[in-house]
């Protein structure tokens, strides 16, 4: 039974906490986060206390962490938890900045924890199934991806003016994750163009809401990507990967099976709002392979390398899109 | 080149003319109807010539009579007809009599003149496709068929009064034939529920507006179709046939390609509105057959033998709904 | 927090043991089996202890049993239960004997314990977003039911020995529930043909694995319901509603959202295999509102009269296979 | 009724050719061609006569030219048909060069003779319906338009050598002019990919066969074109309108409406194979939009300005691929 700590009870660390509940082979044993109250009801719900970051590290029976905390703290806390010998799952970022980011994956590879950074889309059965029937060679060989990636709302003011062209760094980053891994290859370049398309009071400090990038792979392959903040009809996530020998589409889900026929139109449900909804069984499945990766010693599926790379095309977008230039990114 | 007469220049007749006019192989001598207005019409719209029965009948350049008049005419017609040595293809029914049914089929016999019954449904390309299927063995054995269809709109009242429970003998006489020829099997038991549910103004005579039948064939093999007046999406027209290896659905057509989404749902065009429209193609693929049928002097595909078996199981549904009993047909 | 008592732990009874383990406001205090293996595996799963049905009867802190035993035992778990004052929910049948029923129904009214039968489909969301949709007049008045019902694989030959012509007694009651419920009406007749159609090394009792049914309602709306026990691709579940404004479909659901085209064909994965995959979620929307009717005192959702109207519509069906007339249902 | 001469008898000539003949207002009079026997065989399958251009255009029936021949002929045709005073029908492109292409706008100018560049696409009826329900506002502020535009096959290599980066100039021209169309704004930047990732057999001149396009339009809405030659499951053809209020998507057809159920997919037909299919509807509507506007002398709905600033975005996406950089649009 490998018992957690949870670090951040807000946001996406409730789900995490649930899958941990429902895990045969794990528990959650304590919650952190600054604010108590949440922590507390997190706690609650799943018969586990209320406890502190130094607290929850100096107890041997905590055997692994997770990390739902602002972006910023990431790299502090997956360092902490690193060399106090704890498994440590991380949603993404490891940090905005490529050196600190570097720095962990040393304090990483020192301490030999397992370590999982959360790029959940990787464990959705779907996107899961297309990328393993390319492997299979299903669709010879890749030749270009073209993903859908947009969400039903741009994140509040605030949090917009931390994290400036967060569409490339904070939402893009999932799919040039999913990318790299659907295309087993690296961009040679990153050509993104963004614009403000959303009015004032949507979107106050004009922070690019609706963008399109371009990646060309090593091997010459072409991967596009496109990602809006408001997209009505709620979370459209698509991946399309096109081969010498076929297609495969990744597509929407939607809400319930029932189809309407009136006298004007055959209707169906639009797809879940969001992420935590559209990639709920992803988030089990992350979590079951990460226990399932600490269990056995292997390493897990995702690492901070994935973590590094996906920021590094990221970061070379939004300089694109700065500059109105491709970008050529470094090996 | 093989020349036509039409009689009957309303309803379907212009879309014969069209299809007779735009086809490589044909052409439209002369145009045959009571209501010479109409009959000019059609025969402005192609060239043709307005004429009287017996004017055509005695034109040796005619080779070909399509008869689209109401059906009590259709077997006077067709006799006539055929003792002029004329190849015919004549819309369902021959006659609502088996009795002038059989009488007819002699003198097609007897004269051996190229006849076909207008069942246009066996010449949709998806329809064709499934029987095709079928017959080459893709779902194993038959074992289920469940069709469904449905019209837009109930004919008018006084229609309805010169053929009641034409649901069955008018309509779904169709969908007898599609069901034996699909299942390549005949009917041993018929069993008919009907409902007038439609408001007295829309079916003043309360004539069945909507209703469902059972078949079950010799093979033991069940078939199950349901029908109604007043499907506000349009012209339903689904067939799906299940067997030991697996199923075959030929799915309602749409009107075009285009998807909507917005906040509340995703949509798509209903069905055609009615037949003209959805078996558009049918009814060019069916004069096709039937002059290839007279040039090569094979038999039509569809023979007065099947509208005689289809018109015996819709009389067979029209005594089962009237008695509520199953009725057993005869061989 | 309500604690349970599973009796029956084979089947269903894990479904319903992991459930009641992941629902915030129950626990799985107790497991009761002849099969002690079977209990023991289940109990050690979610924390529970094995025990005997008198000692969970006599524990005051067992407030809801749920019983998921065969069929015919039913009835005396149900009253045992119910006297001992018992919350109970139950797997369909109560019993396939209407008198055992109707005894059944007397302890429960006497006693006044909670009591839910296990139709499990109407808690599928997608079905349930058609009742409510036809409960809320979107189409109008409901004149046609259409129900889609098989199964991938038939019952082993000993389970069928005991339950002959279970395709309408262990299946399509199931079916008759539906109807019942989405079209708030009663059937005043049924109609059922039945084949059996699978060879004798998959059916050796030769027991019916193919049929077709169609009700009248009392309204005049028409029901056609059909199975099978060897759809190869999955269990396939579909309910159409048309009534006079339109259609509802609720489709079959799919393994995977993934869509590969080749050169041949475009193809999705098949629904899942069989019920346990496809109503996860069902099973779980089931024990919360039963859970929620305990705590409330509210009576459940699906209670002893509609376990016994379906099962007398299952009877009068399996009369009219072996019959082959119509059979009148009394009120 | 009004006359035409066809130029050009191979390819698309033939379409044309018999669009014209079923058309109620239309006729073929004549027929053009160098290769005398293609000129024959379409002439004799319309009953019309073969002659020579000078013939054609001095003959005073002759009330329309529609040009079919190879693209560097286009322009001096077209100036010759308008002194003559002809309708003028034309495929696309004008001319490869800009300059031809003011040189015959100027004649255009001149002359008044009504004009028509063949971009069928606009006549689809699937993608005119999205395009009009952009117009009306359905999906609000258009933002972003997504382009899926894969050919079945790469041309000969000798129409390559001449043609080199058609899947610019040939290609996604139709798809530049579907972006000005719907998005009703022109690009202010193109940004260019394309790799030849076919094999030296098939592509022996190592053109693009795979490209990706971003266009940045003035109003800061962007376009997404993605475009290959080996598209094995058939022409694949889809746009895909995103804006503030929801999204259109304009699919992919489908050869029938069959759908086939076995143990391991449910699979439907793939696309039709290629754009004399795909578009059939779209060439008979195109050919009536121009009759009208020849009947009643209003401008054709595609004009020369189309073709030339589609051609200009297509150079400009050259320079982009050849150069690397993204290209800025004069106005």
């Amino acid at each position: 039974m490998l018992e957690f700590c949870l670090v951040g009870a807000g946001f996406i660390g409730p789900v995490h906490a649930a899958n941990i509940a429902a895990h045969p082979r794990a528990t959650l044993r304590c919650v952190v986060d600054l604010d108590t109250a949440a922590a507390a009801r997190v706690a609650e719900a799943h018969k586990a206390r209320v406890t502190t970051l130094d607290a929850a590290l100096a107890d041997p029976r905590v055997g692994a962490v997770v990390i739902c905390t602002p972006a910023h703290t990431h790299a502090e806390l997956i360092t902490r938890a690193a060399w106090a010998g704890k498994a440590v799952f991380c949603e993404k970022p490891i940090d905005l900045d490529l050196d600190r980011v570097a720095a962990c994956e040393g304090v990483l590879a020192e301490t030999g924890v397992p370590f999982c950074i959360g790029f959940n889309r990787r464990f959705d059965p779907s996107h899961a199934a297309l990328r393993a029937a390319v492997a299979a060679g299903e669709i010879g060989r890749p030749e270009m991806l073209v993903i859908t990636s947009r969400d039903p709302e741009i994140s509040p003011p605030d949090y917009v003016a931390q994290m400036p062209y967060g569409i490339f760094t904070d939402t893009m980053i999932h799919d040039f994750d999913m990318a790299r891994w659907i295309m087993a290859d690296e961009p040679a370049e990153v050509y993104a163009r963004a614009s403000a398309l959303m009015d004032a009071a949507a979107n106050p400090h004009r922070d690019p809401d609706t963008a399109m990038v371009v990646l060309t792979l090593r091997n010459g392959a072409l991967v596009h990507i496109n990602s809006s903040f408001r997209a009505v009809y709620g979370y459209d996530q698509r991946i399309e990967a096109f081969g010498s020998a076929g297609m495969l589409i990744s597509r929407n889900a939607e809400k319930t099976l029932l189809e309407r026929y009136t006298a004007d139109r055959v209707s169906r449900d639009v797809p879940p709002y969001f992420f935590i909804q559209r990639y709920r069984e992803a988030f089990a499945a992350e979590l079951e392979a990460f226990v399932t990766a600490v269990e056995t010693g292997m390493s897990p599926a995702v690492n901070a390398e994935d973590g590094r790379r996906a920021l590094a095309i990221a970061q070379a977008a939004v300089e694109s899109a700065k500059s109105g230039q491709p970008v050529t990114l470094a090996g």
